[in-house]
């Protein structure tokens, strides 16, 4: 896998509670703490966040701010998969199941 | 990066109208053909089908829809990230930047 | 109530499956016999489009699709209400229940 | 239209910082100080807790969360339309226009 997303995965998992993580001290320790209402409100505020800077970065031409909230996006997507005891690798294992776009495209197809 | 990651945005690049996706045989190209809009839509719904696969894992115990739904967000931020012309890469290159977490919980902490 | 959204939740009622609403000649029957998520699946899409809208709005200085947008997301609303047995008297009775203001922004600022 | 619609949009729109809404003392007015995309985060937020709501209800066959939800997605609706000198009055002649539900149900298909 990414060595970043494994890296990334490693510390949220550090974060959890059982693991030691402090809501006082951590962000992510304090949306475990709170527990998935949270974490999934996160979710629909990025989402939201992203769709209103790819909006933006038309009007402006600046399109870092889609990136930024992109990552905001993936970042919190994978506490949620932490709180589920899943990782990213088994997104990326999905995506790769999907594959050769024939897969991936027949897949969404199906889903339209 | 993840090979995974790298190899889907290679697909999805290859779907684009300008280098010969056709919207009649490929669902990304319908995308691309359609535009930002469609593209944010999708975005808006995933993370919605995304939100609902966690609650209903709670019930069923069976978290593999959780999975799949991340996969389907993941995906349309890739397709996202190909019509702005932005790579699966530069949003880890993002996620690493604010790494060892400290990084990345101040950032998500001054956010709140 | 507002005529209108009292006579909108009469119409909306009488789409229910069990009241005779036809999924083959019904828009809003067929979400019915689809059921929670395909309704809670349109909430979230709407709301994507209304942010949309809204963004677009500011550019092209023409609000009118903000009201198109909210419409439909207040419609599928109604539709989720109806599917749990509630009315959109109820929300307004809420809202009434939690003003002037003060209690309306005590609440709010209570959740921020 | 609703008295309750047409005080709420009132005292809404009594918070207008040009109407001398203070965002130190009112949360509406902190809305409107603060911007669009403050506001239209709110739609996003309120939407993915409505849909978290309706998820929780079907579980424990309490539906007042689904309610209470619903009321902060429309009052958040009233925010937005306010910040684009709109009014829910609008909103429930759209609606109206497109009823008897064949309008409706017309229009929604059109855009499945």
């Amino acid at each position: 896998m990414s060595t970043t997303l494994a890296r990334i995965a490693q510390v949220i998992e550090s974060r959890k509670i059982e693991n030691g993580g402090d809501p006082a001290k951590s962000y992510v320790a304090k949306l475990f703490a709170k527990g998935d209402d949270a974490i999934l409100k996160k979710i629909g505020e990025e989402a939201t966040e992203t769709v209103m800077a790819a909006k933006d970065a038309r009007v402006s031409g600046d399109a870092s701010k889609v990136l930024y909230e992109c990552a905001d996006l993936w970042f919190h997507s994978m506490v949620m998969l932490a709180n589920f005891g899943l990782t990213p690798q088994q997104v990326l294992d999905e995506l790769a199941r999907r594959e050769g776009l024939s897969g991936l495209e027949e897949k969404a197809a199906r889903k339209e």
